[in-house]
Parts: structure tokens; sequence; C-alpha cells
């Protein structure tokens, strides 16, 4: 039997620059960004702060590396952070955001929805107790979209309450906005209108845009001068980056596009849901399944040439630009035909 | 109006070396514990370690110190552990679980009871995945009275099956047994009985028993040497620290009195659920009291003599050697003749 | 034949609390210095600060916490400290002051004297280069007296060239005065005189002041409340500490008695010069002799009931207020009367 | 008048990618090298580890967070390292080796030669004290070709001497080799030579062999899979990598060519020593030039079109592939015939 070639779901990270990005990069003028300030990464940075409406950005080799920039600069030693449960600072940066950057992280529950603690639970854990021997929480971590939730986008106003919950309290706001882009498309907002009360954000030109490597954290022009120190400190400061900033530029024009992701994994899900599936209906470019066994359901997928990834308990599938409609169709003719599924899996029609 | 001097339940750490203990401090042998090793101070580290059931013990200046060296020494730089929810190491040491034992906390929630996490807890969040790039699960905190419970008491079966749990996963176990005498003494069990399956624990001699500075921490030999290493590194090696070892020699021998604080507490507790006060049940020397206001109600306590602190949303009274049946009778009375309580609170009869 | 007792002249560390102080800590009046402030150790800390002329002070277990906390506090991740070769941060507190503190040490040369930089070195070291990717060097750290340079003391004018030099560059001042009391009582000054342009001072208690327990650290009161926390990070913070303060306010009153320790260090050293020794001149209290084999001296010394200890290929002697007049001619006549020397040292007439 | 081009001999790290580098990176078969391991990235690697003479190796985005990576897998909490005085870890990398790989550095005075300490040095320095107070030095951290001192060589037989005396006392030896390209062109050696008796190298891409960035790391399989989880850890992992490891392949093929720079290095250096400079001989690809005032030569120099920096005291010219014979004659041209030199730098004939 012939092995069809598979089709990528584990993740949007998985996707190739196109040949308009490799030209770019091969084409792009570079200089020394550590010495001097490489000139196509002033062009990229320029344009994600542009974008994110914050006054200054620079590029990150990862959105890990951005994300830790900037709790780092936040946070002093021993301060505490709020952060919604299963936020990725918290559960896939390997802990650098309590050992590296020295914050004790407090999880918020999902009360307002999912990945979306409330205002409340904001003002409730940071009391403001000032004690020299309290602990003292002094920052707020958001995330929009939420990955461990699906993909699940924060309402506007929801977001407004939080950061002027933090506000309120006296604490900073970050926002690990890793798939920003795919929030503001889901929302159809330009996304500087989802940094609005924060502090710094953090965005990926990897993962939906298709830049092969590359984030950028944002702020204030004072915090960038921090942040571009703390990137060198950290080994995160690259020579002749101009290369990756070419194909940023080329990822940040994309953005329009996530919105054929979001129509795609729309077809997942019904298409999933239609075969008697327990689906959560997806936001963005997230589609969550539960399943009685996800190790043994992952393997089956991959034997029948879908390739997903456990998210807590669920089977997650991505879609991103490398991966057309016949694709998905593809995909859940596969799941529709096999005949060896694992038990709990239902039986198409 | 005369005002008669005010009770103070704020903790049982407040409590006065008494006579015996201070002629103790006074004639205690010692020498260079830094250069050698103080007679007394070995002294009371044998004492300790066989109550404790350990190989080993070493005297620390702090129950946060001691928690601190354990939670060093077991994690790795970016490990995660486990501890339930409101744990001391979570909220009372500054973060310094965090950022200088580099620790990435998961607080478990108390599905077994005021303060106590479920086996299968412990199993759900430690997987055992040991890829490169997720984060790994090395440890579980305990804590054995649970203080933001309310001094609550873990039982012997659970205990086991926590501890069996992590070691199933691979985890190490350091007990947070600041108050491990009043566990001990409300179970009625020798402190070694609890100790058992648990790689290195923490227990004071100030609080209930009586000490004026000073913990230990235990474990096998060689953590113990581990341990004296990273003392000197936090700055807690002293020198002829006999004289508070000889402190801790009494205090040890005082480990049966904790049942009179235990009866006060319930005396407190009896007492104050007959004038109509929400009373959690106290399971040693700890009474919490759920309060509308619990700023408004500390301040009136204060000012008719009755000295307590906030807990989490509670008034925490704490019961010790330095507070008599008399003096709760007294905290009674006052409560109950108060004319000018806060809204909320019952009028009595 | 009988073995006579030894002469420990390991360290002035060695010192036991006489009848005086341990009266003194047994009557203390005490409190729970981490809820309010112990009242011994407020008198305590309101006497050093008096005596070290600066505005606020701070109890702490040991002196190498006293430097750990205000390092920790001057400097940022990655800022370089500057310290004389040999000192006491560097070589003798674990490193902390690097993976904690977060400091890069840069060693100066000792171009002024034993112990002592010159503030050229200073100026030089301290460039003032602010670029992004440059190490930021932020703090002077001097050392007076010098243990590893002998027992070294500062010359007032050095001192205030170095002090000024450092604020020439914006640097920060920390003096380790864990000897301070030394050094004032061989320059016949005043301790403040030796803190004048110093932003923080560290002072032993313990050491030739003969307390068993602590130092205090000490600069403005907005530093001391900082300190106050970070020593509570650290687990530092004890309960009824007025117990040690008691015998802290005793030592603090022993000052003048280190002409007495300085007296004995001469006499150990002119003894031994006469025996042909190749002796270090002593200014404080304490003695190094260059040795061909630093090992096999001690073991012999040892041998002959005269304790000392190795200090970078030297023998370090150190008087203190538990040697007499007599104990230093004993050791002298053991010396001399010794018949089985190791090859090199030098015999008697 | 017309401004000429400037010759940039700041670094070797100004270099651009040529076209046959960036065709490379434009048709990269790449892979998500988090997830997976990107093939052109694994081609890297094990490239990189056969000439390096080591198992395995990582790419890493710049050679300060390759030896971030080694220091912090080798050094324990406060363990003390041996460096030469003025090595890139102590001065180049904003302290991190102290702050955050947590080691406490000990400079070695150059005995041997620029940038050279003695195998006598190591051995003093390390003595083996493993008392649980003592600093435990554990890691001896060489460079190969020495920055600081001009791009100094090690000769193998030295280099030998060191390794052996880090082994006899116990040390595990990193070699900071981001020019180890340049010391094997010079010594005419395999790289592989110059790694023998050392547990891990780092070494760049960027610099002299034109990569845009990048370099590696190497060691054990052991060390490489740990490294891999600190370079997640510090936010260096990277996606669709394949897009630089295709540069760096191309530049693993250039190591011969460094000969060149050399050759222009020597004649650069000639010629100044010819119009009377005080030049340090090149032994590589850095010429060194004490002059009276840096800035104001830096400033001369940057008029006339010559771009150098300033390295302790010195100016550091450094060629690199795309300076030409010509660009150098057109240097030392522009440096004869300027009328408006600073006061100090020599009149040519």
């Amino acid at each position: 039997m012939t092995k069809t070639a598979s089709t990528d779901l584990r993740s949007d990270t998985v996707t190739r620059p196109d040949k308009k990005m490799a030209a770019a990069m091969a084409e792009a003028e570079v200089g020394d960004d550590v010495l001097d300030h490489d000139p196509t990464m002033r062009a990229l940075e320029e344009k994600a702060a542009q974008l994110l409406g914050t006054a200054a950005a620079l590029w990150v080799p990862s959105g890990t590396m951005g994300n830790l920039i900037a709790l780092s600069i936040h946070l002093r030693r021993g301060d505490r952070f709020l952060a919604p449960r299963g936020a990725h600072v918290l559960h896939h940066e390997l802990g650098s955001a309590a050992w590296l950057a020295g914050g004790m992280p407090e999880p918020l529950d999902w009360n307002a929805g999912p990945g979306r603690p409330t205002a409340d639970a904001v003002r409730a854990h940071a009391s403001g107790d000032r004690r020299y021997d309290a602990l003292h929480t002094t920052l707020l971590c958001l995330e929009n979209t939420h990955n461990a939730a699906g993909g699940a986008v924060i309402p506007p106003h929801e977001h407004a309450q939080l950061a002027a919950a933090a506000r309120d309290r006296g604490l900073r706001v970050h926002l690990d906005g890793a798939r920003i882009w795919n929030a503001a498309t889901a929302l159809e907002l330009p996304p500087a209108a989802l940094t609005v009360g924060v502090d710094t954000v953090q965005a990926c030109l990897s993962k939906g845009l298709g830049a092969p490597v590359g984030s950028v954290v944002a702020g204030t022009s004072d915090f960038v001068a921090e942040a571009r120190r703390m990137r060198k400190m950290l080994g995160g400061g690259v020579r002749q980056g101009g290369v990756l900033a070419a194909a940023g530029l080329v990822a940040l024009d994309r953005v329009p596009a996530l919105a054929t992701d979001h129509r795609h994994a729309k077809l997942l899900a019904d298409g999933l849901t239609e075969l008697g599936w327990d689906i959560t209906e997806p936001q963005t470019n997230i589609v969550l399944a539960a399943v009685p066994d996800v190790r043994l359901t992952l393997d089956w997928l991959q034997e029948i040439g879908v390739l997903a990834v456990p998210m807590d308990g669920n089977v997650r599938f991505v879609t991103h630009r490398d991966v057309t409609e016949r694709d998905i169709k593809g995909v859940l003719r596969r799941i529709s035909h096999s005949t060896d599924r694992p038990a709990g899996i239902p039986q198409a029609g």
C-alpha cells in the first residue's frame, strides 16, 4: 500500500518560507545588528511597532525569548505575577518565568470563558498588600489567543476590564500575543486595538504568518532599550539578522490571509462534529478534540497520515498557510474511512 | 476606662523563652559552628533527626530558610514542583521557591479536604513527560499541618498515598513540617510516623515549641551535607549557635504540651460558634473565622484587646504556650460583651 | 605526656559569650521581630547605626548575609563590581555575590599597599561605558580591615580618595566592615569616620566583639527597608531575635577592648620574628606567617597545641578576647621549644 | 569633497552573506527544529561536530549563547571558574557567566604570553579544597584565539598542559573557540586538534566564516541533549532554522580562506609599523595598535574612512572576507596621507 503524504496539523510553527519570502531573505540589505542596527531589522521593528500600536519593538529569535525578556524587565526578584491557567509562560517555557525572570506565578481560573480570567479575579489576587514580608503582585500576563484554550480570543471589552483592574491595582500588563494576529483577524480589528492598556506585547512572526524564525517584543522606547540589553545577555543578539527580518516583513503583510486558516479550522471542526467527535468550536486556527485516549488516537491519526499533538488531555489540530481546503477535506476523508480506529472514536455515519 | 493587656493570638511565633529555656541558653556549651560543629548544635541536630526519623538534620535560622534550602537542592533550574494551593512556600516566602530555588510551581486543589490534594492530582500533574522541551515535574511539597487551611492535618493513609503517587512518578517529596509537632500531637503519633516516604522535612523549633529562633531541615546525611553548604551560601551559618540550639533542645521536649494549645483552640472555636460565628472546626492550634469584613473585624478585635491576623479572607487565631485557658475565656468574654462590633458580627445571646 | 589545652588562634569567630553577655541574653526583653520589631533588636539596630554613622541598621545572622543583602540591592543582573583581590565577598562567601546578587566581579590589584587598591584603578576599571552591550560597573566593594591582607587597615585619606573616585564614576560604595571595629581601634578613630562616602556597610558583632551570632548591615532608611525584605527572602528573619541582639548590645560596648587583641598580635608577631619567622607586621589582630609548607606547618602547630588556619599560602593567626597575654607567651614558648618542627621552620636561637 | 566609502575593520562580524550563501539559504530544505530536527540543522550540526572532533554539536543564535549554555551546564551555583584575564566570557557577555550560569570567576594572568595563562596558575588556583564552606573550582574556560589579546593563538603544547592541569585538579574545560577556525588556520592544524582534552567548545559561524547568524556549541551527546534544553529555556530554539544552517554549511567550507584575512592583517600591521605605529604583531586577523588617545584616534580614523573599535586601551582592527588587499592598501594610504592626525600619531616618512 502506498503511504500518502501526511497532513501536518501539529502546529502553525511548521510553515515553510515560500518563494517570495526566500527571495526577500536572499536579497535583504543587512548590517551588523549588534554593532549598528541592521537596516532591515530596523524596518521590521518599525513596522511591527506600528501594527502593534507601540512606540518601539525589538526582534527576538523566539516568542519564548520575547516573553522572557518582558517578564525579566517587569519583575523584581520574588514578585508575583498573574496569568491564566495553562498559559504558555507557565507551561511551555521551561519555567524560565520563575527561575530566570524571578517571578512567582499565580494561575487564574477561566471564570470568564475558555482561557479567560475575570477582572474580579485580578483584583482579588492583587490585594496591594505592600508589607515588607508579603508577596508583591506586580504583573498581569494575558495570552491572546490562548493556546491551551484552543486558540480562544479575549473579547475587547473583557480585555479592557482586565487591563483596568490591573492598572487599578498598580500592576503592569504583558500580553503574550504569539497569535495576536489570529485574534485580530477573528475580531476583525487591527492588532493595535488588542494592545490598549498593555505595557508590553510579544508577537510571533513564525507561526501563522510563516516566517522561519523570530518574534517581536514591543513597548515603550525605554522598554525596548532595556530589552535590547537583556536580549544580548541571553545570547539573542544576532549579526546580519536582516536576512530573518526580511522574512518577517513579508510575514507581516500576511495577517489578512489568516482568515483562510480560520475557515479551514471551522471546516475541520464541523466535519469532525458531523462524524460524531466531541469538538470545541474553534475561534481561530486551533481545533481541540476530546477523545478517550489521547495517545492511542494520535498514533492512529499518524498511521492514517494526520499529524496532531496532545494538549492537556485533548488532541490539538492547528491549521496554517501550508494546509489547503483540499488537505482538510482529505483529513476528514481519511478519518471517516479508517477501519482500525481506537475504541471510543466514533464510526462515520 | 483601663485598657487591659491584649491577648496575642496572631501566631504561635510570638512565644517568649521562659526561665528554663533562658537558663539553658545562658549555660550552653558552645563552639564555632562554621569552623567546627558547635557541640550543642550537634546535640540538637541529632535529637531532631531522631524525632523526625531521618539520618541527619541541620539547624537553620528560620523555617523559610529550611524550605528554601531543601527546594534549592531538590530542584534544577526550571523544574516544576507541586504544592497544595495556599502553601507557605507559595505565598509566604517571598517567591524564593521560584527565583532562588529555581522552581516553577503548580498549585494543587484541595480535593481531599482542607489543605489536602489527592494522590490522583499528583499523578495527573506529574505525567512523566521527559521531552527536552517539556517542564519536568520533580518534586511534591506537602505541608502538615497546613497553615492556610487552618492548621489542618494530613491523615496518615492520605499521606502514604500522596508519597506513593510521588514515588511512582519519580518525584521527590519535601515536607514543610513547620508545625509537624502539632500534626503528630493531633494524630497521637510520633513525628517520625509523619515523615514516611518523605525525602526531606523542615520543622520549626520556634512556633508552638517556643524556641526564640530556629528550625531544622532534615534528610539523608548527603542531603544535610549539601544543606550545610547551601546554608553558608545564604548567610545562615552562625558561630556560637549553641546558645540557640540549647533553646531548641528544651523546645523539643515540649511536643506533648501542644495538646494544651489544641484544647485551647477547641475552647475558642466552641465559644465563638456558640456566639454565632462561622468557624472552621480546628484540628490543631489554629482557628479560622469567616467574617463579612476582615479588616474591620481585626481592628475591632484589637480595640477590645484581641490580636489576630487576616488569612485568605478569614480571621486567624492561633493558640500557643503563652496563652492560658483563662486568657481564652477572657477573649470570649470581651467578644461577647463588646457593644460596638462591626456589621455582621453576631450579637451574643 | 599530658596534652595541654590548645590555644585557638584560628579566628576571632571562636570567642564565647562571657557571663555578662549570657546574662543579658537570658534577661532580654523580646518580641516577634518578623511580625513586629523586637524591642531589643530595635535598640541594637539604633545603637549600631549611631556607631556606624548611618541612618539605620538591620541585624542579620551573619556577615555573609549582610554583604549578600547589600550586593543584592546594589547590583542589577550582570552589573560589574570592583573589589580588592582576595576580598571576602570574592573568596569566602561561596560565590553568592555572583550567582545570587548577580554581580560580575573585577578584582583590583593591591597597588596602594596590602589589601588596598588605588583610586586610579577604580577610575580605570569604571570607564562609564554605558553602551547597551557593555558591562556596566556600578559598585565598589571595600574591605576594612582586609582579612586576606592580614587585617590591613585602609588609611582614611586613601579611603576618601577611593570613595571619591567611585562617586566620580557613578559607582555606589559598599564597605565590608566585618572588622571595622578593629580598623577604627587601630586608627584611633570612631567607626563612623570610616564610613564617610560609603552607601552601605556591614559590621560583625561576633568576631572580635564576642557576640555569639550576628552582624548588622547599615545604610539609609530606604536601604534598610529593602534589606529587611531581602533578609526575609533569604530566610534570615528571626522571631525573638532579642536574645541575640542583647548579646550584640553588650558586644558593641567592647570596641575599646580590641586594642588588647592588637597588642597581643604585635606580641606574637615580634616573638615569631625574633625566632626567625617571616612575618607580615600586623596592623590589627591578624598575623600572617610565610612558611615553606603551610599544611605541614599547621599540622605541627596543632600537635604542639596551637590552632591556626591557612590563608592564601600563609599561616594565619588571629588574636581575640578569649586569648590572654599569657596564652600568647605560651604559644611562643611551645613553638620555640618544639623539636620536631617541619623543614624550613627556623630553629630558636 | 567626496567622501569615499569607509573600510570597516571594526570586527569580522560585519561580513555579509555573498550570493552563494544567499542562494543556499533560499533553497534550504527546512523543518520545525523545535518539534522535529530541521534536516539542514542536522546536517550542519553533524558537520560541525566532525570538524571540531566532538560527538555532537548544537546550533545556537550567538557565541554568547553558546558560552552561556556551556557554563550553565558545567557550573553549579557558586562554583568558581578560571578564565584568562580579558576573556570574552568575563567582559563581553554582560556578566551572564556570573548571574545566569552561576559562576564566580577568577581571572588568570597572562604569564605564558598574550592571552595565555600558565598550567601552574591553573594548579595554583584550583587547590581542590572541597571543604563545605570553600569555593569549589570546577571549570577552566580557555579562549582560542584570544580576542582581547589581539587574536592570539594558544600553542598546542601549552593547550595540552593547560588541559592536563585542569584534569589533574578535577576541572572541566570549556573552550571559547569563537575564532577557533583562525587559530587552526594560523597553526596549520585541523580544528579538532585544538579541542583535545576539552569537554565543550563553542565556535562561531559568523565572524570570519561569514554566516549571517549563528554559532555551534559542541561536546558529548549527553551534553548536547542538555544544551538543547537550556537553549529552549533561554529562548534560543528556532523553527525553520535550516535557512540559517544552510548559510552555516557554506561557512564551514571557508575555513581555508581565513589565511587570506591573516595575510591582510600582516599587511596592515607591517604598513602601520613602517609608518611608526606601536603595533602588536598579529597572529591571526586582529591588529592591535597602542595609541596615546584611543577615542581621538578612532574619531580621526572614522573621518578618513577607516572604522575600528577600542579594545582595552588599544585600537583594534579586524580583517575579514569582505576586505581585500586593495582595501588594506587604501587604509594605509589614507592614514599615511592624512594631515590632521591626532597628537602622538606618527607622521609618515
